[in-house]
């Protein structure tokens, strides 16, 4: 239990994280933190020597001042934008809130996309695409729901352009008779659609999935985290039964927590919202929630049980078994591009972006250390042939290698912008290496070179890569157990918030909205789940802030 | 040369295709046609048995009056709209112009997005994502491209919507300072990026693609076809030279024209587009042009050359390898879920939809025919081992198989329901058939079924499927080419487009804008394209309908 050890942002520094535009003045000397190394390994001594590497390299590269990336233990805000800038994987766009996710971030997300799309067939939803655009009076239909969302949401009031003297205006003339709204969601528009599909218990259950993009406006915006247009996908279905909706709600919730564990490596706890978090219109909804490096909770993804809500609202009946007509039930589930930001935070560190090898567009970088094939045409062609059939091999073993034989760029600055970029290892070899048929092994997770024999090179990589996933789930588990501090009184806590000493806050708790809110105001943590693992015998516990009997075992923390 | 003998559509139900709403009043008996049949296989007496089948598999299979299929020879527009329902591809939605892609229609379209999506990664362009939004000012910046879409977009003026006494109304508050559109096509908002993160010939060529839903509102929509929002991928490319340019805008058109043709198995013919008909915003727009079988035309893709246009609206210089700053050049390319409509209207009959195997989600629907382990468990359990057993081998072969082992359903429903989705090939095996080591083939172009030897099975399946494809895209390539016509003379074209003798006109012709438009006017026929392989020595020619020395080889239709 080394948790004093671990360094937690400032609290100015973590607040300033939703506030872009302010810059913490106060930059303290910290001890460095680092999400890819244990404590133990923080050794002055190396430490020191990999900056010293660290500069030499940047040297190489020809850095320009734009180049550098903030220490996280400075300035976590900083830091996560440079991250995200450096390893190219996000622009910002010239609309507000709205963001350009370039090609390495894309990669990523169709990665993600990828293996979450396999699973969510496997659970037996079928993918469908419904309309962007959704009539305004939908939204009003379920009551909950559009106090969730109208306040905001993108209107369409207009169908054309025209040119006026001050250029392109509206057209009075091609004003909608019915506004149309960007979807927020899609559980209106999707249940207008399932009255009609949906007669007969034979048409259930019916589980419908769709990838798209949607639009919440919002006000501070960070890329990934939080946007104005985000993507994700968002699963409906439709069921006989409430027990069935239940199962199917947690099961999803199962199929989340799977992927984020075992592909981006992100450790989560699995719970349910209190009734003030739940989202708008649902009966009970489910979250998955991160830990940040910085103590901060991320809601990582959310399965809803939306009862019969929404089949009230759309008037959506079946004919059961027995002949009698009945109200569906229903659910839906969603995980956004916010889990990106997830991936990032988790494991990147000081050099840049880490990627866990599962999630990596690229593997391995191959770098050829070559003079090309007019300077040194011997050496140029023994490396490229051993290239190619490491490359070969290693594609057999089904590893991503992408060899980076990009001219005019000197193997350093190659190597500065793979580790920025967070390919899980690289490999180098020139003539020299060649002539001795070995190539060297670096680990973006620092460590010394490894110098191996070329018919070994692809068991070599793939067992790497195979540690070093389970090596970045582990240290991000130990913090996210070493951050979970069980908390006796109200006291206790506020006073841990007010010393930066964040994480989850597990306590006793008596439900109760009115207490929520006031804690909220008071110290700005909310209850971020009632973890599924910990509702145990409550007989005899008393809320840590009301002292009344305790109904739920929460999870307290400040949260993006 | 056997035009003749193919029945064209009439040009009043051809006509009726573009209004949905309006049906071709007359109704004439003519002869049925059949995409997937050649004219001599249209015997009488087979096809009086294939009625006879159909009717009696409709019966076992409880139909409704909505269950029909009009026959495409009696209204196309009818056909198709059936044919696409029955399929259950797409359903209309309750906002307007704008589908719901059902989860078959979206498995095809899926399985498209693969095959295009890793030639497009092939041609060196990388997967990104710009907002949805673009403001109002941007649309401006490149004056043909105004003009091109201001006149059919979506238009977003508020953030928020507020509850008054009628219910929800935009916000005034939360009117926005600039309206912003949803995209219609991205060269605007990804050239202001391109602006940003180009400054080098080192960063060129710089090859993005995108898939994304755009909204253009059109009053006449069809589901595929045209509608306000769709579904496509839109590749952007910057270089450092004219003809690099031309050649990627070149490149991605045979990209195009081989997934369409190898993919869909639907010919094509490539060209390049008239003035009046090019991109609003491209110097040169070359295209894919497909023809329907009531002789229309389609077009199925396009790949534009759009010179220095887009870089001098946005600014977009680079400096070249003599240090001096030079505006970029440019191109765009897309494909969309329009062509869905081209595979539907291409290969499908009266029965239903037909795909061709390697569009197929499903290649093969293995119906066992079994009375359930609770009636017959050894029968039963013979045949399931039988089918895992097959389903294995097929999907080491690569096949996609799809066992039907739905209860409640007779054989014969499920037949009926995988002949209208199209699905290729059949399996049938029930007790008998497993007792004698065998199951049966049905193929959905028609023919004897086949008895094959279990161990036979899935190479014969996979060769019926490959031979399948071939027959298909070479049906298809017969009625294109047959339904080529030279043509001399202005009149004859007319007579021919009056008498519904419809197809690609092809003419001498000498370039001029009003002349094209006259045409148009005149007989609705338009420039479909100057096919790139046909550009021959023209000395000597004139133009069929001016008399002046030609300047190109068209193709005219009538099109969709």
């Amino acid at each position: 239990m080394r948790r004093a050890v671990v360094t937690m942002l400032s609290l100015r520094a973590a607040r300033a994280f939703l506030r872009p535009a302010v810059r913490a003045p106060l930059r303290r000397s910290v001890q460095v933190w680092s999400a890819t190394e244990s404590p133990q390994q923080q050794k002055p001594k190396k430490k020191k020597q990999q900056q010293k590497k660290q500069q030499k390299v940047q040297k190489g590269a020809a850095t320009q001042a734009s180049d550098s990336i903030c220490s996280a233990s400075e300035d976590f805000s900083q830091w996560y934008s440079d991250v995200i800038r450096q390893a190219d994987m996000v622009d910002s766009s010239p609309v507000k809130g709205c963001m350009v996710i370039k090609p390495w971030g894309m990669a990523v997300w169709d990665g993600l996309k990828d293996s979450l799309d396999k699973k969510i067939k496997k659970s037996g939803a079928q993918n469908a695409y419904f309309p962007l655009l959704i009539p305004r009076s939908f939204l009003s239909k379920e009551a909950e729901h559009v106090d969730g969302f109208a306040k905001e949401c993108a209107v369409v009031t207009h169908h054309r352009l025209k040119g006026d003297e001050n250029g392109l205006i509206p057209d009075p003339d091609a004003e909608l008779d019915e506004p149309l709204i960007i979807r927020p969601t899609s559980e209106t528009i999707i249940w207008h659609m399932f009255q009609k599909w949906i007669s007969s218990h034979r048409d259930l259950p019916l589980k419908i999935n769709q990838w798209a993009n949607v639009v919440r406006w919002e006000m501070r915006t960070r890329p990934f985290l939080r946007s104005s247009e985000f993507l994700w996908q968002e699963g409906h279905t439709a069921h006989a039964t409430s027990a069935e909706a239940i199962a199917t709600a947690e099961e999803m919730l199962d199929v989340y927590a799977d992927v984020v564990e075992n592909v981006l490596a992100v450790p989560v706890v699995k719970g349910k919202k209190s009734a003030i978090e739940r989202f708008a219109g649902a009966d009970e909804t489910y979250t998955i929630e991160a830990l940040m490096p910085n103590g901060w909770a991320l809601q990582s993804g959310t399965s809803h049980f939306l009862g019969q809500n929404f089949a009230r609202a759309f008037d959506v009946y079946y004919q059961n078994k027995e002949a009698k007509r009945d109200l569906v039930w229903a659910t839906s589930w969603g995980v956004s591009t916010r889990l990106l930001g997830a991936l990032v935070m988790t494991h990147s560190d000081d050099a840049g972006l880490v990627l866990p090898p599962r999630i990596a567009p690229v593997q391995v970088a191959l770098v050829p250390i070559v003079k090309g094939a007019e300077k040194d045409p011997e050496g140029t062609q023994t490396v490229m042939s051993l290239v190619d059939k490491v490359v070969d091999e290693c594609e057999a073993l089904g590893l991503r290698v992408k060899v980076d034989d990009r001219e005019n760029m000197r193997p350093g600055a190659k190597y500065f912008e793979w580790e920025r970029k967070g390919a899980p290892l690289r490999l180098e070899v020139g003539p020299r290496d060649a002539a001795s048929n070995v190539m060297v092994v670096a680990s973006r997770l620092g460590g010394e070179k490894q110098t191996i024999a070329v018919d070994e090179v692809p068991s070599y990589l793939k067992q790497r890569l195979d540690e070093m996933q389970a090596k970045l789930f582990a240290d991000a588990s130990q913090r996210l157990s070493d951050r979970t501090i069980d908390i006796d009184t109200y006291e206790d806590m506020k006073t841990r918030i007010a010393n930066e000493d964040l994480g989850f806050f597990r306590v006793y708790w008596k439900a109760d909205d009115a207490n929520e809110k006031a804690i909220k105001e008071d110290c700005a943590a909310t209850i971020r789940c009632y973890p599924l693992d910990a509702q145990g015998d409550l007989e005899g516990k008393t809320c840590f802030y009301s002292g009344e009997p305790a109904t739920h075992v929460a999870l307290f923390a400040r949260a993006f």
